[in-house]
C-alpha cells in the first residue's frame, strides 16, 4: 500500500502544470483517496507468481489511474455531485473540463504502461488485457445507463452488466500483475477468472449490504438503492419471484411508486418484502457461489498454497472491512 | 486512399453490435467521411522510408480513429450541432452516449496499434508517439477553451495552441508511419517536424481563407471566425498592430461589439481593417515561413528526392484543394 501511495504521489507530482484545468483535476481525483484495491490486486498478482511487487508498480498505478478516468466520466454521466465527501470534477470545475481531463487521464494510464521498465513483449501483453478491460468497462457503463430506461431487465442481463462494469477490472488487475511476473497464459487466465468472480461476489454483497447492513458498518446510507428504485440483484429477484405471489407483487409495486417524502417507510416496506421472499439467504447463497467459483480458479493455479495465502488474506481483510 | 477506406470499413464492420448505443456512434462518425489526410500521412511516412503502405495500415486507421474520438468529444465541448451536414453524436444520441462512445473510440484506436502485425518494439515506439500526441491534442483543446474567457492572448500563445491542437497530429501521423518503416530516430524526428510545421501553415491558411476566400472555394461560410469574434491569428495580429493606430483600434473595437443582426456589415468592416493593416500579406509571409521550415526538415531526411516527391505532391494537392 505504501508502495502504491508513493508511486501515485510521484505520478501526480510529475503532471505538467499547464494547462492547469487539464491536469489539476487528475491530481485532485487521485487525491480523493480510496482503498486502492485494484492496484493492490496487480501487486498481489505479480507476487503470486514469484516476482517482487515493485516490478509491477507502474502497471498497478496505470490500473488506479484508469479507475480514476472512469470515475471522472461516470460522475458526469450519473450526475453525481459528491465523491468521498468532496465535489466531483464536473462540479468542482465544469463538464467540459471533466470530459477533457478524463480523456487525458486515460492517456496517462496508457503512458504508465508504455513508459514502464517492462520488456516490450510484456508491455504488449499487458496492453492487450488493458484494452479488453477498458472496453468491457465502457460496455458495462453503457448497459447500466440503458437499463435505467428499460423496465424488463433479466437477472442474467444484470449479472452481465456488473461483470463488465466492475468485476472484469478486478480480474484484469490481477492478470496484468501475473503477466509482469511471467506467469503461464493458463495461470494468468485463472487469476483473471478468480478476480472476475470475486468482483461479482463483492458487487452482490454491496447490493445486499445496501439493504441489510447498518449505516455505521456500510459507510454510506443504507437503503440508497431502494430509495432510487435502483434495479439491483435484490429488486430484480423480488420482481421475478413476486410474479407468482400476487399479494406481494401488489405491495411491491405500490411501494416502488411511493414519493420521496415517504422514503423511510418505503425502505422498511421493501426490506420486509425482501425478507418475506427469502431474498437475504438467496443473495447470500449466490454470493457464496461466486466466492466458490473464484476459489476453485485460485486452487487450479500452479503455485504453492503458501503464496496463495497472501491473496486470500487480502480478500478476507476486504470482506471484514465491508461486512 | 482505397486502402484506408477499406481498412476503416473493415474496422467499422468488426465493431460489436451490443451495446449498440456504445458502438453505433463510432461507425456513424467514421461514416461521416472526411479527407482522411491524417491516415494518408501515415502511409506516406511509411513509404518515404521504403516500406509498403499496407504495413502501416493499422496504424493509419488508429490515427483516423483517434481523430474521430477527438471530434466526438470536441463537438460536445464546442456545442457543435452539425458536422459534414449531419448531426454530431451528442445531438443524434445524447451527451452521455457521446462521452462514453468517445472513450471507447480512443480505446479502439489503441487496440488497432496493439493488435497490429508490427513487431513488439515497433508497437511500443508507435505508442510512445501516440501517447505524446494524444496528450498534446488534449492540451491544445484545453488552451483553446481557456482562451475563450481570456482577453489577453499573445500571438505566441495562439501559435502554441494550434500547434498542440492540430499540427502535432499531422507530424505524429507521419512519424508513426516512419517508425513502421524502421526509419532512424533522427529521420523520424525530421518528418515529425515537417508535419508539425506544415500543420501550422495549414491552420494559418485556414484562418486567412475564412476571411479572404469565397464561399464556393472555402467549402464553408466565409467570415465565420469574424462573426464569432474568434481569436484567430488575424484578429490577434490586428489587435496588436492597432495599439499603435488609435483610429483603427477604435473602429475595430466598435466592430467587434456589433450585434449579430449586423454580421454582414461586421465582416466587411473587419475585413477592410485587416487589409488596411496589411494583414493578408503578413499572414501569407507567416504561412510561407512555416512551409519553408517544413521543407527544410524534409530536405534533411536521408532518402532520395524521388521518394520525397510523393509527399510533396500530396501536399500540393491539399493546398490546391484548400485555396
Amino acid at each position: 500500500m505504501d508502495l502504491i501511495s508513493k508511486r501515485l504521489e510521484g505520478f501526480a507530482h510529475d503532471l505538467p502544470s499547464e494547462p492547469s484545468s487539464l491536469y489539476d483535476p487528475i491530481a485532485y481525483t487521485l487525491g480523493l483517496g480510496g482503498k486502492r484495491v485494484r492496484p493492490m490486486l496487480t501487486l498481489l498478482g505479480c507476487e503470486l507468481f514469484g516476482c517482487p511487487a515493485n516490478q509491477a508498480i507502474d502497471i498497478a498505478a496505470a490500473v488506479e489511474v484508469f479507475h480514476n478516468f472512469s470515475l471522472i466520466h461516470d460522475d458526469i454521466m450519473d450526475q453525481a455531485p459528491i465523491r468521498r465527501g468532496r465535489p466531483t470534477v464536473y462540479k468542482a470545475w465544469n463538464t467540459n473540463i471533466a470530459i477533457l481531463s478524463g480523456d487525458a487521464t486515460l492517456v496517462k494510464a496508457y503512458q504508465l504502461i508504455v513508459n514502464s521498465q517492462l520488456p516490450e513483449f510484456a508491455k504488449v501483453k499487458v496492453l492487450e488485457v488493458f484494452n479488453r478491460v477498458a472496453l468491457d468497462v465502457c460496455e458495462g457503463q453503457q448497459f447500466d445507463m440503458d437499463f435505467e430506461s428499460n423496465s424488463e431487465i433479466s437477472i442474467a442481463q444484470y449479472l452481465k452488466m456488473i461483470e463488465l462494469k466492475t468485476a472484469v477490472l478486478l480480474g484484469g488487475a490481477l492478470q496484468m500483475g501475473a503477466i509482469v511476473a511471467g506467469a503461464a497464459d493458463k495461470d494468468a487466465q485463472l487469476i483473471y477468472d478468480f478476480g472476475r468472480n470475486l468482483g461479482l461476489a463483492f458487487q452482490l454483497q454491496d447490493d445486499l449490504l445496501d439493504v441489510f447492513s447498518t449505516n455505521e458498518k456500510f459507510g454510506k446510507q443504507v437503503g440508497g438503492d431502494i430509495k432510487s428504485n435502483k434495479k439491483t440483484f435484490l429488486l430484480l429477484q423480488a420482481l421475478t419471484l413476486a410474479k407468482k405471489r400476487p399479494e406481494i407483487d401488489q405491495k411491491l409495486q405500490q411501494a416502488l411508486l411511493l414519493p420521496s417524502e415517504n422514503n423511510e417507510v418505503k425502505v422498511q416496506i421493501i426490506k420486509d418484502l425482501y425478507v418475506e421472499l427469502g431474498l437475504e439467504s438467496l443473495a447470500k447463497s449466490e454470493i457464496d457461489k461466486y466466492f466458490r467459483i473464484a476459489t476453485s480458479s485460485l486452487e487450479q493455479i500452479t503455485v504453492s498454497d503458501e503464496k496463495k495465502q497472501f491473496i486470500l488474506q487480502f480478500i478476507d481483510q476486504l470482506i471484514a472491512r465491508e461486512t
